[in-house]
């Protein structure tokens, strides 16, 4: 059954582990990726001066539309003057450097205007779709409308030249974006020809089989080698995947289209049940950035994109309302608290564009005995990328938070992610306040009041399994007006163990308390990671660092003793020790060390 | 203290394990690499025509070569006339096609005559080595001394150029051989400036830095990166390294020089106790086919090359004459029933270049998923390859393997590898014949009789580490003049353990009976090899595969069942079965299937 989401800016975030994260997005990394962004030139590509020293990318003026999405956010909040101005700039540019027929794309007009909609990878409508979703989260946030309106002279000029005309050098873009946030536009506006053109980029690929980019860049690569409603299979490159499919989950909304809705599925399922890391991580490989196959999850050389986390989390909130169902939100809880929030470091200044699940500092050494450059993971976060897609995206995913907490029908209100919040609902004309109190993660206990009787089903954590007391995976709680109702999970510890088809997890175990996973890194460990043997009869010793500001877990392990022999017969001698693990979200902080996220038990 | 060895040409395996193989050596193998070379062009190419069609290649001559060396060793044991015709007829075309100077080089002779001796890395020096071991050894085998001749010409011009003059591109080889070669030359010819010049390539080497070739074929890569003398770790392209510390071993046994026979002792360590493969395998990676880091060992991506095997056995038998020390006849053994012996198919008419440790067929679909043609292992031998050093170095190896069998000194004999065969010494004036009986590796009985009363000092196979009745780890067996004795070796079926800091081997183990290495193959087993844990307290059931022709280990193992979820709570439940090993050496015959060596244990 669909539901619907209650905006971002009808809930404060008050306290918590998300508060703590939003106020350091506002006062730090908003303007962390500004600074990076100024002085790396992204900014002022906008001028489109081609003779300026610095050559624009193809792809910068997604990264700006995307921060300045994000920066809306916090104005839509509460006011940033300067955020503003620095937006208006922008605005002010874009304005005077927009071709007479609306085309705007600071690389091209600067540098290949003779180049306009010819190269299918080229990055032109994928930087067209952030600039559109930038400025209509501008226009939402501020009420000032010149953007949007540059935009919507963009995107006529768009379906022009693809939709009537067609006299484009390809169909449909190379990287997806411009179809969800046409969507978007759509529903700000309210004209059906916006809607229409999304509904036609995603039609329209993979019904004939346009070029392939390069050998690796095939159609598959680009969702482009079936038409949409036919795709059952998650492929390719996993950023452009997901901002595809929720364009088209969005449309099957939209149209009430069932058979985009169940390719949807079958392609979450394809997801979710084979192709997804433990931390909600997608993207096995660093060629192509790319979903494999199923069950290939590898460690060390997993790519787990920033952005395909965070595209990750867009789909499966697309689902959740398209469908109601609650696995849809258990994903995004699985991808909110490790594989997006390790993107990020503590300090909120710097980014893994790739999140490995194990890094050993000497293989980096033996590549280097051999002077080669094969894919290693990072092994420290950077404050600024030459593709720099991810710290923008994390600006807006972050400022944007919110919309994950809650949906509703009318039966009632669904509490899907736990946070600290006062959210202010409008359903069937009737005002609900209603405050949610917890420290989740810290521990499962929440506590909800509301200004009016209303229902609230409770979304059960997927690490509790069906419980007895549960309807479709929620507790329904009837909360009379003004009175306090409290439900308490469980929060297990425990030993988690992946598919027997997974390679990179036979053998080993992943620690987690309820969906934060943990990890161990080098700093705290006596011995090489792989060497480490958890005790699969371990008790969990809870604690806390105090230099990193997150809980830790310490369990009881064996390890082999150094040998000088470099083969012997199996010895059961084993030295027992006391592994520590941090939460995986907080790796990487104290400098370059090994981490590692799948272990050896016995 | 320093030993003589006992050449093949005095000794006739009589029966048993090598005799086999040796009959398939003269019958199939010898003959399968001639007609792939044939087919290929590398015979023609010494008619050195600039007008063929086909090119030549820079190392063919190196590949014909090889195969004459081995030829010749056959010829030696037995009449060949068919092999000696098709020599003489090479030996023919190098003498019409020599240059007057005494250069001879099919490809530059014939391409590139204005780059002779300019480029570091083009293997003229490694042709002209092997060609100088094959007229050697042709010239042992039949009298005649035609090539051996040429080869003397050729080495004065070498020598005019290189140490003389010194006008060359490169003042040492970038792929050694040619050291050993002269070596080989001056013990055949008794002249002291062929040992000179080899002292001279191996002591001027390292001595000033010579241009790296490429960015990964750099001065490490090529042994060049320090003096002989003070190097101490094995390091860069395992077969040029090996082949270089040969010729240091031969010059520290012939000039008596202890620095470069300590350096030979620590590299030789290096290597046994932190860079090889449990099969004797060496070089961890295709990047540069070169060692790298210690306890750096990945199964999948091993490359473990051939030649490098040979090249290690080469080195340890030097090794073993310089110092009579057991442990290098310990890594014969471990080399020849493994890492060398799977290079070649059942049927002796395929062979490897790489010999993985582990083959998961569905890690090549990945790469297919994505377009990507990352290393991964080869699931086939090969008859030929553009690059075919491998099959005539298995064919030299092989013809001349018994040499490996006997040492001796002034106290008596060693035998130092187990195999039914006939030996004929000459100790002191002495004639002694000496008779082997054994069915070495399917039992550890051996019987000895000799015509002679005589001590035979019979080495203690590795496994059985120290035995209190061995000295120096060789029991010491009193002949008295055609009395049969006989000992009796325990042969135990073993599951080894690596050493901690192998990450590869971590959490798993490796079956061994005696020193043949095990492995499973996917098509004997119901799981996937990596889901398989052998129970540590197995038992050991031997059998007997008929299709392949060799014995056979059935273990007790749990599997985990299949599961749907991707990821799910520790269960201890597992599934009980049987898992059945083949000797890793008979791995890859019987279709493309997916092997493994190291397997999980609880």
């Amino acid at each position: 059954m669909e539901h619907k989401f209650l905006n971002f800016e009808s809930i404060d975030i008050l306290d918590g582990f998300w508060c703590r994260k939003q106020e350091m997005l506002r006062k730090t990394t908003v303007w962390a990726v500004y600074d990076r962004f100024k002085e790396t030139g992204r900014f002022d590509a906008f001028k489109c001066d081609k003779n300026s020293e610095i050559k624009p990318h193809i792809y910068w003026d997604s990264d700006v539309a995307k921060w300045i999405e994000g920066a809306s956010y916090l104005i839509k909040k509460s006011p940033e003057p300067k955020l503003e101005e620095i937006i208006d700039e922008v605005v002010d540019n874009i304005e005077k450097n927009q071709l007479p027929c609306g085309y705007f794309n600071s690389f091209y007009i600067a540098i290949e205007p003779q180049n306009i909609f010819k190269n299918r990878d080229c990055h032109e409508l994928y930087c067209a779709g952030h600039l559109i979703e930038a400025a209509v989260a501008y226009a939402e946030a501020t009420g000032k409308t010149k953007f949007v309106d540059l935009m919507i002279k963009y995107v006529d000029y768009i379906e022009y030249r693809f939709k009537i005309k067609g006299d484009t050098g390809f169909k449909t873009p190379g990287h997806e974006e411009i179809e969800l946030a046409l969507v978007r536009l759509y529903k700000f506006t309210g004209e059906r020809k916006f809607l229409d053109l999304a509904r036609f980029f995603v039609l329209e690929r993979g019904k004939s089989l346009e070029t392939a980019l390069t050998d690796w860049a095939n159609e598959s690569y680009l969702q482009s080698h079936m038409e949409a409603k036919k795709q059952d299979k998650a492929v390719g490159h996993s950023v452009r995947a997901t901002y595809f499919y929720c364009a088209m989950a969005d449309i099957a909304l939209l149209d009430g289209d069932e058979e985009l809705k169940s390719a949807c599925e079958k392609i979450f399922d394809d997801i979710i049940n084979r192709k997804m890391y433990i931390t909600g991580g997608i993207g096995s490989t660093h060629h192509g950035e790319a979903f494999t196959i199923p069950y290939d999850l590898p460690n060390e050389t997993a790519y787990s994109e920033s952005c395909a986390a965070i595209g990750l989390v867009f789909f499966a909130h697309r689902m959740l309302i398209l469908t109601g169902e609650k696995k849809y939100a258990d994903v995004i809880e699985r991808v909110i608290y490790n594989g997006f929030l390790s993107s990020i470091s503590l300090d909120g200044k710097a980014f893994f564009y790739v999140n490995p699940l194990e890094i050993v500092k000497k293989n980096h050494t033996r590549h280097k005995s051999v002077n080669f450059s094969d894919h290693l993971p990072p092994m420290h976060r950077f404050e600024v990328f030459d593709c720099s897609c991810c710290p923008p995206n994390i600006v807006r995913f972050l400022g944007s938070f919110a919309s994950l907490l809650y949906t509703y029908n009318e039966s009632g209100i669904y509490l899907q992610q736990y946070a600290s919040s006062k959210a202010k609902f409008k359903i069937d004309g009737k005002e609900i306040t209603l405050i949610q109190k917890t420290s989740y993660p810290q521990n499962g206990k929440i506590s909800l009041i509301s200004d009016t009787d209303v229902t609230v089903f409770v979304r059960v954590p997927e690490y509790l399994g069906d419980l007895n007391f549960a309807k479709n995976g929620y507790v329904p709680l009837r909360l009379v007006a003004n009175v306090e109702k409290t439900i308490e999970f469980e929060l297990p510890t425990m030993l988690i163990e992946g598919n027997p088809k997974i390679l990179a997890a036979a053998g080993k175990v992943a620690l987690a308390r309820g969906s934060v996973v943990y990890c161990m890194e080098g700093c705290d460990n006596e011995s090489e990671l792989f060497n480490i043997r958890i005790n699969k009869n371990t008790d969990f010793i809870h604690g806390f660092d105090n230099e990193l500001g997150v809980p830790t877990i310490t369990v009881s392990a064996f390890i082999r003793e150094d040998s000088d022999a470099l083969y012997s017969p199996l010895s059961q001698s084993r030295k027992e020790i006391f592994a520590k693990f941090i939460p995986y979200h907080a790796f990487a902080n104290r400098g370059e060390t090994d981490m590692q996220v799948w272990t050896l038990v016995e």
